[in-house]
């Protein structure tokens, strides 16, 4: 998506080859981009009759909300923390987080997703992988149909995004990038 | 705001005196109501220049992002935990939770509030509103104007929206509840 690459390349700053986008995709959000980005992912998914979206807090959310306007259906967000006024019978996974080092559980109420229903699959960043797992998993024990992933942003040079496409996952990322090198941001595609 | 209370007393689910609206608010999002959401937003704070909205993760986003589209602005979320890409230059307060009985911190980039901008706060629920103070405390800190605050469902039976209008801060809940009783909804207004 050439749209979401100028801007990466414009307001995306490397810290340590760390890419941070946090001035329009996850700490400040800039709603105009966020809506041309939901309507790539209308475009991209556009057969599949999307019955909801699934997202993982907390930088998922925004993304899936402003595309589930185009798909007009309901967001499911997964949490990581319970809360007070959870369900008690949720759909849980555990997830490793390689930046924190450790296990997280994350949770859907089991009355959301319905057997036979039409998952996709909505996250700002694809890494490893293992939160998308997770929510694959979940999606899986809800008995639904995974209809695909949408990336905002793939990390090329970690092996998430080749994971899930050789288990047959329709996985669309609207921007891949390269391993950072000498300070400078490098797409795949 | 009637479409809203209808809702509640239609969806929302008392359990143990307390309100659980996951089905269409804090966990499952019905992007419509959203929306209708957003444009009372728009509607009840339509001379106040709003030039940033801020709210806190996670259930605020889904909400913000969403009325955003109405002022056409950006929104910043505060953050409850570091992340990695987080910038080093923030602004910071000290939350205390009522339900996890312990302090937390929430964090918001320096960059993203210059002061004089008009800053218009949005979460999903006001009870003792401790984490609206948290976020009054960032917007001072940021030499910001705060416009406003608004909520979607106040607890009218606890004293963070007492406190906050005592202080002249111009609060806005689409929805105030009393305290439930025998197992019923009731509004303030």
């Amino acid at each position: 998506m050439e749209l979401l690459k100028a801007r990466i390349l414009k307001d995306g700053i490397l810290e340590n080859d760390i890419l941070k986008v946090g001035s329009f995709l996850n700490h400040q959000l800039d709603v105009e981009l966020l809506n041309e980005i939901g309507k790539e992912f209308k475009e991209r998914f556009q057969n599949k009759n999307i019955d909801k979206i699934l997202t993982i807090e907390t930088s998922g959310i925004a993304i899936a909300v402003i595309a589930a306007q185009y798909f007009k259906t309901p967001v499911i967000f997964a949490r990581k923390t319970e809360i007070k006024s959870m369900d008690k019978e949720i759909f849980q996974s555990t997830v490793y987080s390689y930046t924190k080092e450790k296990n997280y559980n994350i949770m859907v109420a089991k009355k959301f997703i319905k057997p036979g229903e039409n998952i996709l699959l909505i996250d700002d960043f694809l890494a490893r992988g293992k939160a998308i797992e997770g929510l694959i998993d979940i999606v899986g024990q809800a008995q639904g149909q995974l209809a695909g992933v949408g990336i905002v942003i793939e990390k090329g040079f970690q092996d998430g995004g080749k994971l899930l496409r050789e288990k047959g996952v329709l996985l669309e990322s609207l921007a891949i990038i390269d391993k950072p090198e000498r300070g400078k941001i490098r797409f795949e595609k």
